[in-house]
């Protein structure tokens, strides 16, 4: 053995820390196991105000409206299915009505017009039934969304009325069954025919019906159809045309509908597949913001790339990933905050003294696994903050310039990826730190691990979204992105030899930042002379890996297509650095959006107990990928050891207060259903 | 920089390649990418029976009965709760017809005789409908099982053959609300009353009514209730009672019924809660194997001590755990069939040259997604292999040692949790690969994602569970296992410093094999000495991995203890290694079941494919803790780097034979229920 193994104690993997190893590197984590007498005493509500930020209002009217829809949680579980749909249909009309649902659409219209309400609207949803929730997304963010963002007025005023009441009822029906992400190839034909100033919708063979549309199988009216437009015999690309579906309850003449079935989850929402069999439309329904048809048959748009035309209409629906994004993180809230409470009121076991037993939030293993992830719920409500600001701001400015809609677009892809799978996770380790009692649909755990399972690859499967951070990163936003096919990273790959593109990134900028900050001020010394609970530290070390990465990914395609790979096989072998390297970059985004919130609070316990999350967020962040780090000589055996066992710590000082951050969430009692396992 | 991250291109964390790195130690990903020309030709029929093992025949039979009932998977969906229970009751009883279910029960009373083959037919059943699955292992293994192992002759006259007939339903009735993990502590009173020559059952309160309960809800007419045995006034622990509960359907006077009512998952399956109002049963319905109570109210028992004898019950039901944990493999295996045919037909995105698509395994990331986890699974399958043998083998001598019981006990509480765990992150990461069609009930991972959540938490929560392995390492299994609390880590961990543990404990004994094997010899080189592809490195990897924990947490433990800390605030210290302690151990028998049965295998492409996938499998595991095995010196960042590409190399090399490693499974088609994902 080395001199290393043989005198320290073993750290037990990536969850143990080291108590004895030597004194001046490693604290003690029997220190703190009893909480500080100084003991934070934090204002619960004076904290939710401060997570519910701009929008608090927003948030607390949608709390109250959902407590009065409560009892949809526990009527769901035993409804039929198309029972279960109607009633998430009226719902969704009766929130309709107080005006919860529809806050970005345009107030002449009945909306709220306001963007960023919106989002705060719909991510507070998340906290009721998810079908509600998704029902308002397909409804008032897809369906509205579209008719509104690649309408123009004659449309608006025609229809945006009816869908902000939800007296009008619609689907967007993009994705395929042969063409999941790749949108740009859908099949769906839309021909023009000048005789009767029509187009003809046709679903060519069975791979192109439209698949998995919300509001399709039950209860929408209209559609709004992306479909290759031909006119006079040329190809325009995708384009969206409005289409009736269903007449009187009735399927419309020409349209085929057939139900999806029954699904994991989500079974309020009526999913449904779409044929059209030489469906004709009025000329007028053809959404023409970036492109018409004159009623002669010719075609026009500004926009003359027929892939940027088409990336323009999509860049317009990037609400929907922040909305869905934002939907998971408030998910994972309800799911942290039942767990946390079960375990700082159940004792399982004999511990301590004879007679008393320990609560389960005692446990070392137990605040292990689910602190770091409260931690990091709070790191990711602040980073869906920053993206839903963003999205306020370039889509209430006309003129927001084409690089901030693309870093809103990589941002809001990235995050949503993030905070979709960061639902996932959260809501797995929940449920089973709650045992057999989290299994039982009579506690919340069942129906949001079923809702929101499909979080993750729905709005872009969250591997595509990455590839697009990735090629963001690669290009510096400056080129090619909205020029691209969106999921043509074979071909970018090929293409990227004829550049030298470590030059076209900013891949040396945050390395002069790092040095800017820390200490040593050297290249060689930051890493080993800062504190680990310095944020400056801790943001350097995700700075230092996305640059390396970002570098790192460019150098090896380039070399591979030097040397003459194709861009096919390159690309598969640099698949995995490349989303590697994406989710460095949001990381990174996550970790600032939370530091930065920090230097904005107030001095009070509130923000000690701030301060203890983001430590715990950031290092628990090194942490797991600290083999990395040590591969890459930013960590010594040393202080990696140390970072997990700092790490711990903070765990059992995040403990006693752990009841009150999640109680900040303010997901409302009703909500968390959970009557057995919390009271 | 340092120099090391100034010139190397930098793989992507945990899964990025180094193509660019030195070739003298990393492979080049591109090499590759191609099939090799020398193609495996595997034989798909022979390598099933490989894998099918000694009770190949059952496991065939099983498949064919279940394709009988293939229709209930889809029915399922559509059925009210009480008609999938009934349904799945039906199913049950013609299974038990065929004498499918009853192998473990002996022949005298209709049952095979057999525990291996009951084993064998129990995982087979994972391949289909997995509430049939769970009310087989309720029936015949619970309930049958517990009045076969903890009754006599009297009881197994009076009942077995109709349990295995399936003439008569029961249930298993130890758990309670208030106490999931600690069973020894349950609250349900049985007092003798020897004027009636009756037990009196009573629930003193709410949380010790019995919950969970499978058969209860609906079918059962009797269960085996544990509970604290009270005779002449004195206490003599958890003992179990056959109650009458249910008479003509209706429940039997003094037992009140409740309904667990819809769950995540297993819906077809009658979970039930149970308060018993002073109902009286015979004095014969006490099990009485190990304990009984004379007509007059004498107790005796021959096991003196009332821990151990709870725990010489406990021990008995050891087949439960067996079982849950295959179940969870072979789910795992329906799982990873779906997802590798699929990502073996489909083509998602334009790739390679112009007009051709890759395929979607054909992409790197898509590789490192299935490709280990597929490797894992029959790592898995040969380490639930190996201990379905060691239940057997103990089961079928009645006069097995303590010794080789307590290590069963102890493989199996392993086994079952990382299997259980292995099932529920392939089906998560599988469903994720399919996309948003993986959402549809239409495609079986709805159902299995629900159906199998929660085997991480049932027969024994998989925390507790890897915590009663780490106690047997502790202790090399020599004391103090079953006369504890089997849950009682803390009074355990405070008692150990009164012996010097480290020299109770084996850890020595592994490396000495460690310095046998491999070439270097020392203790300094062996490491960096030996190739990565050969089995005793990998090996030595993983036992030197659980010495060095086995070591350190004794150490830490002690030492804490010696300076004065309290056994909880020790425990809740040093909990999180105690887990990661058992489940390195866990992992080294894994890789060792996997390399000892591939030297029993005849030369031929397919002993080389599963060397592939044996490498495969050792590698990644390897890599997926290689920051512990770089703070521990046994690992540069060189070798470490190495292993990340190897592993890349490794997928590419299996991607050619996937689809006949998954066909080799023989999942029936019928069962895999994903038409429109694989036809």
């Amino acid at each position: 053995m080395t001199a290393d193994t043989a005198s320290s104690s073993s750290p037990a993997g990536s969850t143990g820390d080291s108590a004895d190893a030597p004194r001046e590197s490693i604290p003690d984590p029997l220190a703190d196991v009893h909480p500080p007498s100084g003991r934070l005493s934090i204002d619960v509500p004076s904290l939710t105000r401060f997570l519910d930020g701009p929008h608090a209002e927003v948030r607390e009217e949608v709390r109250k409206r959902l407590v009065d829809h409560a009892d949809l949680l526990a009527e769901a579980d035993d409804l039929g299915k198309d029972d279960y749909r109607d009633r998430v249909r009226d719902v969704v009309v009766e929130l309709a009505g107080t005006g919860a649902t529809a806050m970005g659409l345009p107030k002449e219209y009945g909306g709220g017009g306001d963007i960023g309400a919106s989002i705060a609207a719909f991510e507070t949803l998340a906290f009721g039934d998810l079908s509600v929730l998704t029902k308002v997304g397909v409804q008032f963010g897809l369906f509205g969304g579209a008719i509104l963002q690649l309408g123009t007025k004659a449309h608006h005023d025609r229809w945006i009325a009816d869908i902000a009441s939800g007296r009008l009822l619609g689907c967007f029906a993009m994705t395929e069954s042969g063409h999941g992400s790749n949108v740009a190839d859908i099949e769906t034909t839309a021909v023009y025919d000048p005789t009767t100033e029509e187009f003809v919708l046709t679903t060519p063979h069975d791979a192109a019906r439209k698949d998995y549309i919300g509001n399709a199988a039950r209860h929408g009216e209209l559609a709004v159809v992306f479909a290759q437009l031909e006119v006079a015999g040329e190809q325009h690309g995708v384009h969206a045309i409005v289409v009736p579906i269903r007449v009187d309850g009735e399927p419309a003449p020409g349209v085929r509908i057939e139900d999806c079935g029954t699904k994991l989850g989500l079974n309020g929402v009526d999913n449904g597949r779409l044929w059209f069999d030489g469906v004709r439309v009025p000329r007028a329904n053809m959404l023409d913001r970036f492109a018409s048809v004159s009623p002669e048959g010719i075609y026009s748009s500004d926009i003359e790339s027929q892939g940027r035309r088409f990336f323009t209409m999509l860049g317009t629906l990037v609400q929907g990933r922040v909305s869905v994004g934002g939907a998971g993180i408030n998910a994972a809230k309800v799911a942290m905050t039942v767990a946390v409470k079960y375990a700082d009121r159940r004792r399982q076991f004999e511990a301590g003294e004879e007679g008393t037993e320990q609560l389960l939030l005692d446990y070392g293993m137990h605040q292990r696994r689910l602190l770091p992830l409260l931690a990091r719920t709070y790191a990711l409500h602040f980073a869906q903050e920053v993206v839903a600001a963003d999205l306020h701001e370039v889509f209430s400015s006309p003129d927001a310039d084409e690089k901030s809609r693309k870093l809103l677009e990589s941002r809001a892809a990235g995050t949503k990826a993030l905070g979709t799978w960061h639902a996932t996770r959260v809501i797995q380790e929940c449920r089973e730190a709650c045992g057999g009692a989290g299994y039982l649909a009579e506690n919340r755990f069942a129906a949001l691990k079923a809702d929101t399972d499909v979080f993750t690859t729905f709005e872009g499967d969250n591997h595509v979204l990455l590839q697009l951070v990735a090629k963001g990163l690669l290009t510096d936003y400056s080129s090619g992105f909205a020029d691209m096919d969106q999921f043509g990273m074979v071909r970018f790959v090929a293409g990227m030899a004829v550049d030298t593109v470590l030059e076209k990134t900013n891949v040396h900028k945050l390395l002069e930042r790092i040095k800017d900050a820390l200490p040593g001020g050297s290249e060689d010394d930051w890493d080993s002379e800062a504190g680990l609970l310095d944020p400056d530290y801790q943001l350097a070390m995700l700075r230092f890996r996305e640059e390396h990465m970002i570098g790192g990914v460019a150098r090896r395609i380039k070399g591979q297509v030097d040397r003459g790979g194709n861009g096919g096989d390159v690309f598969s072998s640099v698949q995995d650095h490349v989303i590697a390297t994406a989710r460095a970059h949001v990381e990174r985004l996550v970790l600032e959006a939370f530091v930065d919130k920090l230097e904005t609070m107030e001095e009070g316990d509130e923000k000690v107990a701030l301060h203890l999350l983001c430590d715990l967020h950031a290092l628990s962040t090194i942490e797991a990928d600290r083999a990395w780090f040590m591969e890459h000589g930013r960590l010594t055996v040393q202080r990696s050891k140390a970072i997990t066992a700092e790490v711990n710590v903070l765990c059992r000082k995040v403990r006693p207060i752990a009841g009150d951050l999640v109680d900040a969430f303010a997901v409302p009692r009703e909500l968390l259903r959970a009557e057995s396992l919390i009271g």
